[in-house]
């Protein structure tokens, strides 16, 4: 899957499109009335393969101390995220020194984007979120209007 | 500083400006015809206390194994963009597992993202990144339209 070529000058044009779903569903996943025959993983470390302008959920977050239950959650609500209408990819990263976290899913729109933060498990893991795992966070739903890379 | 505080409904209004400035100047910082009083710093973990809409770059990357400079140029880079006209503010973290790194640095506007771009030594240092410390990345130039946090 090719990606956004262009070093000095604006984004290569690349089509919008949500990524090639490859995994197994795994039992308990809600699909919010979204019926991927099969299962979704991130495509590529570095985002969606897309024309902009699409929209970016960028998700800062400070953690807690507190690791009961954090990662199985994490690693559920990323997989969970993918299974969405309008899902196009994500980057994560964690300062372990600093615990800075940032998250940036990407969406083909802000409804797909909104409709995943009313995902009624999502929901209730961003509820658990702020009572035990994040000490701070902010979200900010955002338009990408021009990219490029190397 | 106050920070977004809505956890479930939009953002609390909050006006937009530039922070703080606190640092003392280094020698050899070269400030883009913006002749800041005092140097700046990022004055929160998590972003601008800002009204949208405002500008957010997002860099992510995946580094090479090549550290010659790196840490230098980084911290530089951060000083510097902290002296531009119309920064609001950075939030970095990287996976050391996986190398993946994200930067999202706060704008007034795109105008100012766009001339801290061509910003002499900032150019310089991005050619270095491309032919030393960075494997791969994209960057996206996006609109922040509405932010809440807890």
């Amino acid at each position: 899957m090719s990606r956004p070529r262009a070093s000095h000058q604006d984004a290569t044009p690349l089509k919008c499109e949500e990524p090639n779903r490859q995994a197994v569903i795994s039992d308990g996943w809600q699909s919010n009335g979204y019926n991927p025959t099969v299962d979704a993983i991130t495509p590529s470390p570095l985002g969606p393969p897309c024309d902009p302008p699409y929209t970016a959920v960028i998700f800062t977050s400070v953690r807690t101390h507190d690791d009961h239950g954090y990662q199985e959650a994490s690693d559920r609500m990323f997989a969970l995220a993918a299974l969405q209408r309008g899902y196009l990819g994500v980057e994560s990263a964690r300062d372990p020194d600093s615990g800075l976290g940032i998250t940036v899913s990407y969406w083909v729109d802000a409804d797909c984007a909104l409709a995943w933060k009313a995902v009624t498990e999502h929901a209730r893991v961003q509820n658990q979120g702020r009572e035990l795992w994040y000490r701070e966070y902010v979200v900010r739903v955002a338009t990408v209007e021009r990219h490029y890379g190397m």
